[in-house]
């Protein structure tokens, strides 16, 4: 009998560890064994999850993989049968306002987020939807699908070589897409809780601004902050109306971060010329205005979603529940605790 | 009576010189007199043009603006009217394969085309496809307008970090898009005429390729040459075979290049996994199959058409008008012949 087996720890995996390296799942399962279930959606999860608890269990970590905001939030509902024995629950996301952190902490079970993994995918979908949104790629697309060809009257649209674009949140992504954008001729401003360092803004070739400086002065501005009790509803109609007439806005962070009914009136009013989202609130039961407004380009919360992402994005999560185990800590929690 | 006026020679601009800088065009008008005609279709110009030279004339040179593929081609018809006066024809475009150099030529009449205006704009919009392909950007727009948010089942699509790029033409076009393409992690070779000269080479950190090693080797194939007799249907069935499965096809040069029927059965296929597409055969009226194919991207020839581009076109046009009227050569002639 394989008596060594039964003593490894077991991982509960919300969905399968596609295009994950399989030597770097083999090493893992050298440690640990993984059990996998098929979330749904909210409901069919947390019987599964429960289930699974009482008949594979007990489960050292969990790991949600990609696309769960179909089975959020992440809370005592979801996870409270995986108790005692849960530790961590790795996550491939990089933003956690979906996480009951009040909880987790209280049970003493840490949560992961990765770092890197989904920074960069992201940030190139804020360049896409900038370009898009400037260039009106998604109208002219349509117009093409429908046999117009370019359709009539035509105007070129915006090119994105001059314009001064404002990035709001200065994180992993915003530098990436600051470095990004400028190989399209754009200059970058930044607004961010605490001003980076002069070496780093020097470097990245950025200049910090103030929240209503670079609103009043972006022709495009581009949102990349979390969820945060800061930032929800930091873009409203105040905000909007002190931005430039025929402002571009673009927004991969959080749909809550910008009020939907002040961003709405913006878009019928015109003061927004046109506008890219990749979230929105309730997704993804989204406001019906984003699927037929002219001026939207609209993706279905794709920013972190690409093969490589999803990659690394797992990688970062084995790594993390990994190092708790072996080194009593994992690397990117994003909560803490007394462990006495 | 302004006599010094009449002296100037006359120059028919095809549609208002839209977005040019007012002081340029005053400076130009110094020197010339400018008469607007309102293209519309073929044969409503051909009209147009003949009713100006025996009304308006004579003309020493004339202008086409943008978006003049609704009234192509440049030849003895829609230009012989302005015959023998005519000395040059400058053009916003970039390519000429829209032109009978025979005939400009025969008549020793100057063909200009523009040199850096539409360049950076037409990278940037392979850049777009590029980028909307490989993340399978428009499908899933489509998807949230028609309320299905993601659609399902989803799968990861391709991140571009680490892919092959392999540039079909390094001209002007070509060099902004490698270093573009770099910025978001993609490797570059490229196949040209003539190789680029070594040092070129390593500043743009880019590695030549025979065509076929190209066509074999690419994760990403991007055409981006002009259509010459050379380049007519160079991507047909033989081209098609020996690419990777799975490749991605870009086309920003001329739809020509690539053979209508073996692209669309290599995209039937799935040899071809997506693919996008400023370009068509016979735009404006291109094959339907473009217009439904849920692998296509698909833009109405939009490479060149930004503000800053239709700007600094009208300006490169105004400025070879001048330099053969001032200097005895324009700027930057398509044809050559003997003045004599």
């Amino acid at each position: 009998m394989p008596t060594e087996r039964v003593t490894k720890p077991k991982v509960l995996a919300f969905g399968p560890l596609a295009l994950t390296d399989p030597a770097i799942v083999a090493e893992f399962e050298s440690s640990f064994d993984i059990h996998y279930i098929q979330p749904t959606d909210r409901a069919g999860t947390v019987a599964t999850v429960t289930k699974a608890a009482e008949t594979e269990g007990p489960f050292y970590g969990a790991l949600i993989g990609m696309k769960n905001g179909r089975y959020e939030r992440f809370d005592g509902e979801l996870f409270g049968p995986l108790l005692p024995s849960l530790k961590i629950v790795a996550s491939v996301n990089a933003g956690y306002n979906e996480v009951d952190l009040e909880w987790f902490t209280k049970n003493k079970v840490y949560v992961t987020n990765t770092l890197n993994a989904v920074a960069e995918p992201t940030a190139d979908m804020a360049i896409m939807l900038i370009l898009n949104t400037l260039r009106d790629f998604s109208r002219y697309e349509r117009k093409v699908r429908a046999g117009e060809w370019a359709g009539s009257p035509i105007f070129p649209p915006k090119d994105p070589h001059g314009l001064l674009l404002g990035i709001i949140g200065m994180g992993k992504i915003g530098k990436h897409v600051a470095r990004k954008a400028q190989v399209f001729g754009m200059r970058i401003q930044y607004f961010n809780r605490h001003q980076i360092p002069a070496e780093e803004e020097t470097k990245l070739n950025v200049k910090y601004a103030s929240f209503e400086d670079l609103l009043k002065t972006s022709d495009v501005v581009c949102i990349n902050c979390p969820l945060t009790d800061d930032t929800r509803g930091m873009v409203g109609e105040k905000e909007f109306a002190i931005m430039k007439d025929g402002v571009f806005l673009i927004n991969t962070g959080r749909g809550a971060v910008v009020e939907e009914k002040a961003l709405i009136q913006a878009l019928s009013k015109g003061k927004v010329e046109r506008a890219g989202f990749d979230v929105f609130d309730n997704e993804p039961n989204i406001n019906p205005f984003f699927m037929v407004n002219d001026r939207c380009t609209v993706q279905p919360h794709m920013g972190s979603f690409t093969d490589v992402a999803w990659k690394n994005a797992y990688h970062e999560c084995l790594a993390n529940i990994s190092a708790l185990y072996l080194d009593g800590k994992p690397i990117s929690p994003v909560n803490s605790f007394d462990l006495a």
